[in-house]
């Protein structure tokens, strides 16, 4: 159902005062799952950045339905497509791990980043973003 | 212009690899934001949530204009609304402080969930959160 | 070796504009080994907490040896210890999964704190930590 | 008494399920006043690493005195000198702003680190972080 899936385990240090994962930590779960799907597409997120190319995010949504807490185990589903030349995105949907039900559901919209600043996607970057095997 | 202005400066450890202020930590931003308008409108987010009303994000859009960085001062600004009798919801904009530019546009959407999880927000609540000073 | 181990890898979002894990980040993999220890124990950290004893941190010493950095995956060895009645320490040493190579060693100190503020560690609770078994 | 001094304020995110500030929310405190001390000297801490120069922590040590909480001002006293060549140490204070109570006392080692991974200040570095003005 997703093109790749990442587990992991709420920390404590993750809630706040309300006693439930903190609404900025969901970024960082889905943006930990990006960069795996990534590597798992051969893509390094910080390889990339050291090459001059940065993959930045340009629009989240966020919906919250349902708050994680201490000693949830969730995971990450990843749906990657190519929006336009220049402009990718990610369904991602966080999953309680028990009973499958949706946490938040997110729509990630990026782009890359060449070294002058402009959007731009190498024609490379994208075919392997894609899933797609290097032709002869 | 708006309701409410609040001050930053960026942090270094808000910085990640590619040498700019992380994603997710633009939210922490708007939620510190957003809580300090609270306090101005005489509510406080931590007593609310110890007397078992949580105020919780239901919806996050958040547009990346332009990357803060290293060293940068920059302000939110917040306008705060009802959207109908259990939704609010906060425009807030993230300003570079040197030149005003918009590096974040954002609409948040939020509910009061009371102590049965159920969303509703007091009366009273909702008048002070819209600035409305009591009658006698 | 260790009483317990935790294993994990470094997400992109703890490395700050050196490239490197920040050092505060370091505290949070502590923070979480210690909580999976205690669970491990059999002793829930939140739990605790909602029953009003706070187990809280009164001395954290931390040599950085080695700096983790994106991609890298490594672990985290427990080695847990009452100091006197009232006072534990935690000895913890973070490992690079690769090579085993020491890149964080800590030794934390801490103390249940009852709901008068007062230090105090409830004898079950002490009993459990290290591990002995309930007796009839 | 201090040769520098942040101020700050506690925000909510920075709390975790205790209700206080978390651990390691303290060096993340302690650095960005360490980072705008050096700022005062005239050193640019995102400045010297693109520069291939990395001031890194190597030991941390935290007394943890007193928590503090959501809605908490409080300053970050510190104080410098060079311990050796290559060292240089950070005593740092947190105080309350209200009553000026000890919240967390630290002291912060550090060194340089240059672009081939070695221990090394370079004189004129050192030189600015002690407040020495430029000779002739």
């Amino acid at each position: 159902m997703y093109q790749y899936t990442e587990h992991f385990k709420v920390r404590d240090y993750e809630c706040d005062l309300q006693g439930i994962v903190n609404n900025a930590v969901y970024q960082n779960y889905l943006e930990h799952a990006r960069h795996e799907f990534l590597l798992y597409r051969g893509v390094d997120f910080a390889d990339l950045a050291r090459q001059g190319v940065n993959l930045v995010v340009i629009r989240a949504e966020l919906d919250y339905k349902r708050p994680l807490t201490s000693g949830d185990e969730f995971y990450v589903g990843v749906n990657f497509s190519m929006r336009d030349r220049v402009r990718f995105q990610f369904e991602q949907i966080i999953h309680r791990r028990d009973d499958d039900v949706v946490c938040v559901q997110a729509m990630i919209t990026g782009t890359g980043m060449n070294e002058r600043g402009r959007p731009s996607i190498p024609r490379d970057l994208a075919a392997k973003l894609m899933g797609q095997t290097a032709s002869v």
